[in-house]
């Protein structure tokens, strides 16, 4: 393994990149975007094709990409991580210390699978999952009058929540008549009770999801979850499922109905694929089209083995992420889904790139010497046009695009008006905006004038199937698991998030004293704290 | 109006703050985050607080940014907004040249109104809602069967759909039971079909809001809806409402129900206060509420017209946003609401600074000379802690934070766990995470150290009413306003959105030609759409 975590701006190549960097291709000049340019620089694999003729390079600078790719042994990385090598670890320093196999959840296919036990693991848990959702199916489970559920109410939050909840929505069109699904997340008492006002309890199954099995937002809803079924007579015991680590707090099958495992070898904003997302959308799905987005997402995993970043998406938008980040200077990323089904989506992709990259310090402890991950935020298309489309076209910031699009529409329900459907217009506007941010336009009048050389690239598929999800997903993990490899980061912690919740839990000792004992003063503990809650204007001295 | 329009960096004030940025205040030295500091930096209005301790600045620099906003007579061109300059406008060249005036919707509680035209014509269709909705509660308006209707459909996008679809979810709690509202936007084709399966049509009525009348994809929703009216047997024209420009396509009685207003000196993403959001919102809540966000947004107005920073929020966020972005280099914004009923009010917010302000020539039609609008994000915490937190606290690109909160939650419902309640838990994280990203923390292992000076803002209220949504959203509106005006730049026109439309267009004729006729080919026309379309794989050449 050549250069395995040696940082970036070492390698050879990328210095390479930074002289090339100086006069990034002009897409606004004649000959800039050509034809023959949209045709060649489109890279296909597991039904996704991703074009990048709108992003400011050449073969030249591809080529330095390509070397920095073998040269860094990005895709040997990603093969240790896939076969279980310790990669969430910090060397020298305490750490998390753990193998990071999500990729194994979907490498059940073939035989035998690069990491023989936790793919053993997963299959075992499909399996409980699919006995699960045939006693609900042939009605050998069922309440407590002997009726069906219909419902089903998902309390998780960060990775238990975003990517199964975007997921969920995602999928909408394929769900079960007569299944529904509901989510709470937020330790916001209004989040809890907005869901669960109106539910017919007595008919709903509630999945509780954390992997620690002490997540205080997860545990707090699944209290306020527990009481409302106490209120309306029922026994919550027989409602409520688990998805948690073996020997957690949560693992505990008497006050649940089944319970499901994940493994310490999945981070949580990796685990969608696992028990996480699985036991809810089989719940909404049905069985097969789990197994469908394991086949998408494990048919990308095999294609981010490849080593020429031509046939592999993954590498190559991990690659033009480092051009636009660390060579032409970009912070930020926006990805644009020309699809309402893919609302959140971009809130899942958030999480997994910021909680992944968003790290100051290399594998060996040191501080990076170059910015690692972008802040990544987006809204679907064509919606984004009529709202913050004017800053990318004409403002003073640069925001490299992905664009993600499907040549048909999910439901089939379309008009044609003037000549074209709906889906029409939808992928001729998402085409369009990469052509004019890349082309731009002059103009006698300034305000009228486009810049142009304002990057993209667009990620389409045929159609927002399963398996498409699975292959978008994995398309994104692996991406920004290659990011990290490639800034010489670990992006399976977040050590970035404790000292907040310690924090918290100060001031949450001043409010819990303030109930306990009128004029409760927390001045002097705890100084700064204690001001904070006053100057808020919270009624901190007893009640 | 002393020095109305001059660029912000030929002002001696703002090169004083350039001298002072390079040493801005130390949050983690001692006594730079201290008790005094986070009770003294605390700006009060119209029910909101404003707690600015954690931002890194100190009363040399707030005694410049006073400077700053006297010497660019950032108060007096609110005024001269309110009054009914015409400041959406490019001096010495073609645009807009029209009236701003948002603010007249809810001038309305004082007599004379600043400007008493628009103010007037807000009154009289307030008076023509007030009518409606007293209708539909009188159950004089009802549907063909005597029913009267339960649901809405709002058709828009953009301004006409994110304030309104925002408001809708943060007022949720005070939803009329027999009542409820659904969105479509999208001109994907699985927006409408995924909102109107299941809707019983026959007591639904639909509100297509477009200023212009001609809007593609609101126009384009309509069809299909009235389309799947027709296949239900109902006469469309008594079921749907119009809120559109006098005089504009849809202005047409026979084809509405019921028609509203708004005017053209009411920029979309400011019209959430027009009937473009009342509308909807009095089918949900009733006319009161409506009465009540207006109310709490004229407060907000009032207090904007201050010129002393310390009691004008709106004033002192915007001088803020220009220190952040414009001294210490911050491209970013993160909008982080701690309440799930604002789960969407970022993306409003996104559109109405980045459509506003993302700009690049002055009001001269001059190149500006220093950034202007900032990437504007966000999602609701807790949640955000479990997701991208962890750039926040220890990526290498600082991101400066605006906090929302709220002391007691909307529906009361809460459950006392470990000493605390879910809302106490609530509103310490958000205290706790603006500590942290201010003060940091030292530690041996560095993957566990927080550089800290990450500033941020706290923003907090009693409740979330309607009379406290609409000062929110006023202190937000006003505050990208005020912004424009330092930044000297248009903030009420968006003429980048012009160069997509137009491609799109071009591209939809050769979708529209392949439907029309086989082998149709559009490579010698247009090259590079042709070729656009056929490097995205549709199958272009006829059907």
């Amino acid at each position: 393994m050549t250069e395995l975590g040696k940082d970036l701006h070492r390698l050879a190549s990328f210095l390479r990149l930074q002289q090339l960097a100086r006069t990034p291709h002009d897409l606004t000049v004649p000959g800039g975007l050509t034809p023959e340019r949209l045709h060649r620089y489109r890279c296909d694999a597991a039904g996704i094709s991703l074009l990048y003729a709108t992003q400011r390079l050449d073969d030249t600078v591809l080529a330095a990409l390509q070397d920095l790719a073998d040269e860094s042994g990005v895709v040997e990385q990603f093969l240790a991580m896939k076969r279980g090598a310790v990669m969430n670890r910090i060397g020298g320093y305490e750490s998390e210390n753990r193998q990071v196999l999500h990729t194994a959840c979907r490498d059940l296919f073939h035989s035998p699978p690069l990491a023989t036990e936790a793919s053993h693991e997963a299959t075992e848990e499909l399996a409980k999952l699919r006995d699960f959702l045939l006693d609900l199916e042939e009605e050998t489970l069922v309440n407590g009058r002997g009726e069906p559920f219909t419902d089903l109410v998902h309390i998780g939050i960060g990775g238990s929540d975003l990517g199964p909840r975007a997921i969920a929505m995602a999928l909408d069109a394929y769900r079960l008549a007569e299944r529904r699904v509901h989510f709470i997340s937020n330790v916001d008492p209004d989040d809890a009770a907005a869901v669960l006002k109106g539910l017919d309890l007595s008919r709903t199954l509630v999945n509780v999801v954390s992997k620690s099995g002490s997540t205080l937002e997860t545990l707090t809803n699944e209290e306020l979850t527990r009481a409302a079924f106490a209120r309306a007579g029922l026994d919550a015991n027989r409602h409520f499922l688990a998805v948690t680590g073996k020997g957690s707090p949560m693992d505990n099958p008497e006050r649940y109905l089944r319970s499901f495992y994940m493994f310490d070898y999945i981070g949580g904003r990796y685990s969608a694929t696992s028990m996480v997302g699985a036991v809810m959308l089989g719940f909404i799905l049905g069985y097969d089209p789990v197994i469908e987005i394991l086949l998408g997402a494990n048919d990308m995993d095999r294609a981010t083995e490849k080593r020429d970043i031509r046939s592999n998406p993954a590498l190559l938008l991990a690659l033009l992420a480092i051009w636009n980040r660390n060579l032409l200077g970009h912070d930020t990323i926006a990805v644009l889904p020309y699809s309402q089904a893919l609302l959140r989506f971009p809130a899942h992709l958030q999480q997994c790139e910021m909680e992944s990259n968003g790290k100051s310090v290399t594998r060996t402890g040191e501080a990076v010497a170059y910015p690692t991950g972008p802040i990544l935020w987006g809204e679907p298309g064509t919606n984004g046009q009529h709202a913050f489309y004017q800053l990318l076209h004409q403002g003073t910031t640069v925001v490299p695009v992905e664009f993600i699009g499907f040549r048909e529409s999910q439901r089939q329900e379309d008009l044609l008006i003037k000549g074209t459907t709906s889906q029409d217009k939808l992928i001729a506007n998402l085409l369009a905006q990469a052509q004019a941010l890349a082309a731009g336009q002059e103009s006698d009048n300034p305000n009228r004038r486009f810049a142009g050389n304002r990057p993209s690239s667009i990620i389409l598929a045929q159609r927002l199937t399963p398996a498409t999800m699975g292959a978008l997903l994995a398309l994104y993990e692996n991406k920004i698991a290659l990011e990290g490899f490639l800034w010489n980061i670990n992006s399976f912690d977040q050590e970035g998030v404790q000292l907040g919740k310690t924090l918290a839990g100060r001031l949450l000792a001043h409010l819990a004293g303030r109930r306990r004992e009128t004029g409760h003063d927390g001045a002097a503990a705890d100084p700064l704290g204690w001001a904070l809650l006053t100057a808020a204007g919270l009624d901190v001295r007893g009640r």
